[in-house]
């Protein structure tokens, strides 16, 4: 993105590349890591979460970055003009031409306005249920520039109820303090939301990350495709998100499993909301213990959703996570009817997409069961990716027939 | 899969696995290569393209393989149940599974009904158009059953029209000629088709592969979202798949290139047939020499599609076939409009979806632009992936929104 403007160049910090260490940035990609840039007297003397500019070792400007001289990756593009000013209309434009995409994309209000990097804004995600926003700030340079980012908010979407969700854990690794609270306007407890034509509850001050995941969409729109004239059951249901879908689309019964009661009491609240709740039960329970149970009992459904959160947290969890996976797999293909369909997820960063496609495989073969992909799919468009940080597309959804 | 019934069983060759080599089969994959076998003289006396009984190095019955004891791959897996009977009855079974979840899949009968491994008959591909069948064998061992597969396919689908397309690739490494032919009924030359709700013309006698591609149909379905009120490019057009969804989206204006005559006949026959003949053109051109005459020319556009054949048929293309996805992505970009939106597909094998998006994102580098990708995406559902031959998942489409 290349912002210019009619203001003075405003003299950021200096910061140079070391030599030999512009490549990867001369590729496009947008970190800079700590021991690619000279760490002389002026970078050490930068306050962390401060605009710079971005020079080669040869002097040539790349952009203006934000820095932080303590964190493995130290500087994040925000812009590869020198002469942006980062100010509130900079971070409004960003925030603007987000919201055109994602009204281009989605007929109602109802996404992922901003999403980090991909969307300019490195640290920054926000989330919108039409006149209500949450907010997480990830960096130092994002939490510090706050007041910026909810002037910019109100520019761009004017939202009744803005609330911060600062509980994320990569701000921790940034050195800041976890904080969840009202930054504009009030709510009444839950808001509404919509996704796919249905009607949905979610708490953002109290349930996960800020109060829905809208990054299923679209898988959500494909299984419940399939759960017509039959039983579905949602494993890790949160919301009811997947199980109240596949009710609107015509399953006959569905099941959602989850251990909140706050999540499935909004699930409960949707059900209603969709006319669906003579088929709908929610069911307060641990889903691995809750799919043992029901495959020992012989239950099968037509569709089966396992949909947990992260499994493996950080590279350490790696080898119990995978089993978590592939235990998972195998017990959600004990209870799904032959020819019925099963969606397994994974939101896990250190799991990419091979290595959940071998651990789901794994899992129906010690199930006894065959069958085939339908779907191997990400998050929505609403959750877009750097093309040069593939990594970062974190959530992977299989969908499978099976035999 | 399994099939039981009440046939006596009937005695195929017996093949053993060598000892210490029952692993990867244990663990569900589908295939069982030269060097795993005993190739005793049982073994060598198979005729290539029979059905065989394998059986692990103790003896037990691992199921019914197809078996060609000269090429590589020398088995595949027709049914795990050792009772198996390889008839008719079996085929039209199998067939009836496919054509069953594609009508749950899609709401009107075009579509591909057999993707081989995945639908439970390897080396076996059938697309369908309503009442128009095209069938590719690409092994001996569905080459020498045609009857029984033509057979199976009147038992469940009666069409008017079957056309033989057996000349794809994969024919010779089994030995096979190339042959296309009409097996039953009659055509008019081309046929029409469906896909999204448009209506598309083909040639499955004369046109690539089986006529149509329908493994894009989800992704022709996402970029058309994207075209309403700008202008698209369609490179590689073929019969029109992209360009013409995105017109009856509301594209302003649409330009199909393609070399071919025959294909560009069948787009503009569409755009006739959809009522967007007034916004469509179609433009006879190398793709590459007509991205740079609209580079130089300064010319952007809003949608910019590029789906080329595959650039690396073979591992030997692996070298100049990336540089050329790289090229395409480079020019491809020029033409995009700021905030527009650029498709970039490859059907080759041989390169993975990490390389493809690197090339991708360093094509798009080496245009001076930048963006995010809102899809990465492979073939669409009527397209099954075996979940242990994650690798013969071949499509991948990247679409990004450039700044």
């Amino acid at each position: 993105m290349s912002d210019t403007g009619t203001k003075p160049v405003k003299k950021y910090p200096a910061i140079h590349l070391q030599s030999g260490r512009q490549r990867r940035v001369m590729h496009g990609h947008p970190w800079v890591y700590s021991n690619e840039v000279q760490m002389d007297t002026t970078a050490k003397a930068v306050p962390p979460g401060s605009p710079v500019r971005l020079l080669d070792p040869g002097g040539t400007p790349l952009g203006i970055y934000t820095f932080n001289p303590h964190t493995l990756i130290a500087a994040r593009l925000l812009s590869s003009d020198p002469a942006t000013v980062v100010d509130q209309a900079f971070i409004a434009d960003r925030l603007r031409r987000a919201v055109e995409l994602r009204d281009r994309l989605f007929s109602r209000p109802f996404y992922r306005v901003v999403h980090a990097e991909a969307d300019g804004l490195p640290g920054l995600i926000v989330d919108r249920f039409d006149d209500v926003v949450t907010v997480q700030a990830n960096s130092v340079f994002m939490d510090r520039r706050i007041d910026e980012i909810l002037a910019a908010i109100d520019e761009v979407m004017a939202p009744r109820a803005v609330i911060l969700r600062n509980d994320g854990s990569q701000r921790a690794l940034e050195g800041l303090a976890e904080e969840t609270r009202l930054a504009k306007g009030e709510i009444d407890g839950s808001i509404r939301l919509e996704e796919n034509g249905a009607t949905f509850f979610a708490n953002p001050l109290d349930g996960q990350k800020t109060g829905w995941f809208y990054d299923q969409r679209d898988n959500r729109a494909f299984i419940a495709s399939l759960a017509k004239g039959g039983r579905a059951i949602d494993f890790y249901s949160y919301n009811g998100g997947f199980g109240i879908q596949c009710a609107v689309a015509g399953a006959t019964q569905v099941i959602a499993v989850d251990r909140s009661a706050l999540a499935l009491e909004n699930a409960t609240r949707a059900a209603e909301a969709n006319g669906v709740a003579d088929r709908f039960e929610a069911r307060k329970a641990d889903a691995f213990q809750e799919m043992e149970r029901l495959g020992t009992a012989g239950e099968t459904f037509q569709v089966v959703v396992a949909d947990p959160p992260a499994f493996v947290k950080s590279k350490k969890d790696l080898a119990v996570g995978s089993r978590a996976y592939r235990k998972m797999a195998r017990l959600a293909a004990k209870i799904t009817a032959p020819g019925g369909y099963l969606l397994c997820g994974s939101c896990s960063h250190n799991v990419d997409p091979p290595t959940f496609a071998e651990l789901v495989a794994r899992g129906l073969t010690d199930a006894g069961r065959t069958g085939r992909i339908l779907r191997s799919a990400g998050a929505g468009p609403d959750h877009p990716v750097h093309p040069h940080l593939p990594e970062s597309a974190y959530l992977k959804a299989i969908v499978l027939q099976l035999d």
